[in-house]
């Protein structure tokens, strides 16, 4: 049994991203879902928020502000990966551009306010993109953090990275916000590579998805095929990891997962490992566990999950 | 002559922040002072926004707000100053606990929204402390950059640092806000080190100082009285290098300075070098110059003009 | 069918170059080794040259010379490693003190003039500890590059570090030789913990071992009991890697192994990632292979290899 | 009074490592000259070997051995520096191809083998190149270390550098030699760009040198005519700084010296401090002091010195 987040959903969609929306707006008994923030990452700003609405509208949502946040990462010029998501970042949805308005107010002051009104360990939060909303949000008003409950991120890799050798994605972009994050003394879940890339879209999967018939199913089963084709091919997978939705998939069913407590450090001191996670998985440093890096997950179960889901979005 | 600035002194008082303060307050006909913002340096912020309050209290003015900023620096660790500036950040100051009320808000919305609402190269930013609200200003809402005229902010040093061997204190405590602010594209005019310890207050300049014979000259003394004992007894020096006011000096009158229009990065990698403001005075390496670096003063002059707007106040 | 190698072995035993000194000493119809050198590394220089000695004599063997060579790295504290190989690194061995001589001269220059000697792409070293004595090689006289056919050593990880989170021991004692190695311009095998922890030693390999029932099994097996009782009990492993014999294996028998010629980086840079070897293993970033990383083993066809070779000696 | 100091000498001529040997060799009287080292740095080994040897017979000297050392760093790419010193490293020398011989034998081995052979404290080290020969005979045989009486080098700077905005060439060429040599536990003179800026080469002084008469005054005359150029092309200076027969001065004439006895730190980990000496001028860490930089010279004093032994060739 998973307790009820109330949760802030900061994310770059990014297919991976719009299926983690969807999949969270097919679980809003279980989540009560404050608001999405977005943040520049798998394609600039501008993009991310705009996609996070189209998501949102598919989903027929109405009640859930979606705010823009930060446009840039905190001291590194911004990288994005059109070569994976394509020029609009949702390539392959089928969606219309947004008619839904951008909520006023800056996606930090979003998550400032929002943990201030909260009680002390109410608020979850779940980033799917570069951290710098977060981190801000912390360097800005410290006074959120009693009121976090924990921050389950989707970023990392203890073993090779997918930007560079050393870093995963979205820790890369904005690796001095990672460590904000990492350092900032509430819990964290870090769901990397490590797992991610044990939550592979079979075409197995897939097909279980386009079954649903829906024109949510058509959407994502349109975005997967696009957003896999840059695994299988690069890897030689038979389908692509489904990294974002993992971050819902833990806050509904954690006991899909398994994973340590340990102290994970982000390197922001060399350009080759500039964004590694630097994971103390077998406890040799003396520092104390910061993290709860996950790198198990049942997939079908997952797959099974996000289907049902999908189904009721 | 100089142009009249619209300016937001952000500081952490701090002696020779008051100092500035006081310098400006005596100098509103040239200066319009939008607003005083603090943060984390000297001393902690709770102390540094009471200071500004006393310091502003003290000149008796009532129509500059005055907000509180970030607690502490974008990714370490704070370090404070007590050893020189005293348990109170204003040792030496005599003055009463500030009663005037802190602004509503955040120093960095402040100063994003000012900027926002100025027309295009209006604002000047005038930093005395470490440079975390003015870099967390330019990440939340890059759209601020062509509002800016310029950065005047007192930090660094092309020689030795004084809080390590390659850093000066205000670069050293927020090291990754400083490379925000020099990598911005907007005008920085640095007033390191190398200059301030040119602007010594020596005896003859404390007494001229003294002769005012006001409760602002009374409180400048006892403050400066106290703040340099620390460089007298490291240096050996006459007195002490009076840093934040050299900011107000080089608004109201930049003929008293010179320097040279270089590039500068900060070190960010290195622990040794940590906050190291590298200058390349003799334009080595191919990169394009991003800020005036000021290395010689008037001192004379600009402790007749500090007298002088002192007696304004 | 393998090459036949006219080869220098490096090493610091420890156990494992003992193992891998034996191995090495019951191939000499395929092998042609010209000399042992021994550097600093699991224990001090002065346990390290002795113990190559006390292996020799175990073999019985007096034409192949052994030399002393670098005690210390060439940037960084030695540090060994006591707790795995116990005080005098070949704990559990049971063998007397050495009587026979080192040789005379520095490892360093028997290295360089043994490679100096050889005809063009003669020369093999097969480093087993860390790389001090090759990379002092290599600077002192970079003549010696065209003679080396290639450098096949023990060392590095990509994934888990065992001495940090980031590196493995090897690379970690001398990252800065690593990275002249690694830099060399010939060839390189890594052979580093990816493969080494696929070649365990188990109860079944043990005793097929000691089955041989001669002193030099009977040490073996010794070493081997000590020697694993660290992996056993921090990993929870059915027996310890057993790393350094792997490099011999390679020599011998190299399709018993695969991998990928791909760029490796050693960190020099973090401390952090001090020593990691960032290998580009999915061809990520544009530099050019220097490396051939071994990531797989026919871990049954290795120990049958060891067990006759051990039986020859 | 200086003491009798027996030294190696080792250099990478250069114009200014050439004026320091003939400063040397008219100073034997003083100094027991036991070699000359040459080292890759102004210009690669094979050219700076040469220049030792053609003055070396310019001064009409037999019984000193001239050695070549390393030809590259420990770690980095080779930089040379041809813009100032000309494609032959001796531009403006007008001197002959050398007929003497090289030594046979490293340059390594012969520090290594003269320091063994003395009494303890009996050898100082003089290196006026990048110090990886010195650093390797350090790595190679630490008990050399008991030998050495002190290492007074040219090389460093507190300010700024001269090859990058952060460090002195010597330094930035081979900085981990420079941390092996700065962190050996022996005395360290370290006389930077902070002294030897203030050792210019005014026409006054370079006509004193002239009125010599001699072929030594002439070609000493035409070197530094040559190499001048430079700096007063790029600082605007009345004549350039002599570096590298600082060394020299100090081992006769200590007096004419003066600096403090503090912690020096040679930044490896950062690009950007790549090579810089960072010099705890003001006691500030707590790290013991490891070398006596000098900042002081007696100009006037200095080149009547040079001027004298030039005499004496």
């Amino acid at each position: 049994m998973s307790i009820r987040h109330s949760v802030i959903i900061d994310c770059d969609p990014g297919q991976d991203d719009a299926v983690a929306l969807l999949m969270a707006y097919g679980s809003r008994d279980e989540l009560d879902i404050r608001g999405i923030t977005t943040v520049a990452g798998n394609v600039p700003l501008r993009l991310t928020q705009e996609n996070a609405r189209r998501v949102t509208e598919l989903a027929g949502i109405t009640d859930i502000p979606i705010y823009a946040g930060c446009a840039r990462p905190i001291m590194r010029d911004l990288v994005t990966a059109e070569w994976i998501h394509g020029a609009t970042g949702l390539d392959g949805c089928g969606l219309p551009d947004a008619s839904m308005s951008l909520a006023d107010g800056h996606a930090v002051d979003f998550i400032v306010d929002t943990c201030l009104a909260a009680a002390d360990g109410e608020m979850t939060l779940a980033p799917t993109g570069p951290l710098t909303n977060i981190a801000m949000a912390i360097v800005k008003e410290p006074a959120i953090l009693p009121k976090i409950r924990e921050i389950v991120l989707m970023g990392g890799a203890m073993d090779h990275g997918n930007t560079t050798p050393a870093a995963e994605f979205n820790i890369y972009v904005d690796p001095h916000a990672a460590h904000v994050v990492f350092e900032c003394g509430r819990p964290v879940v870090m769901l990397g590579l490590d797992v991610t890339h044990k939550a592979i879209t079979t075409p197995a999967r897939l097909d279980a998805i386009k079954r649903l018939g829906t024109p949510v199913s058509d959407s994502v089963a349109g975005m997967l095929t696009f957003y896999n084709k840059y695994d299988i091919d690069r890897y030689g997978m038979e389908g692509g990891p489904l990294h974002d939705p993992c971050v819902i998939a833990y806050l509904l069913r954690p006991e899909l997962f398994s994973g340590r407590h340990v102290h994970v450090a982000i390197d922001t001191k060399s350009e080759l490992s500039m964004g590694k996670t630097v994971v103390d998985w077998w406890d040799g440093n003396d520092q104390a566990a910061n993290a709860t890096v996950i790198d198990r997950i049942d997939a079908d179960g997952f797959y099974a999950l996000l289907t049902e889901r999908l189904a009721r979005v």
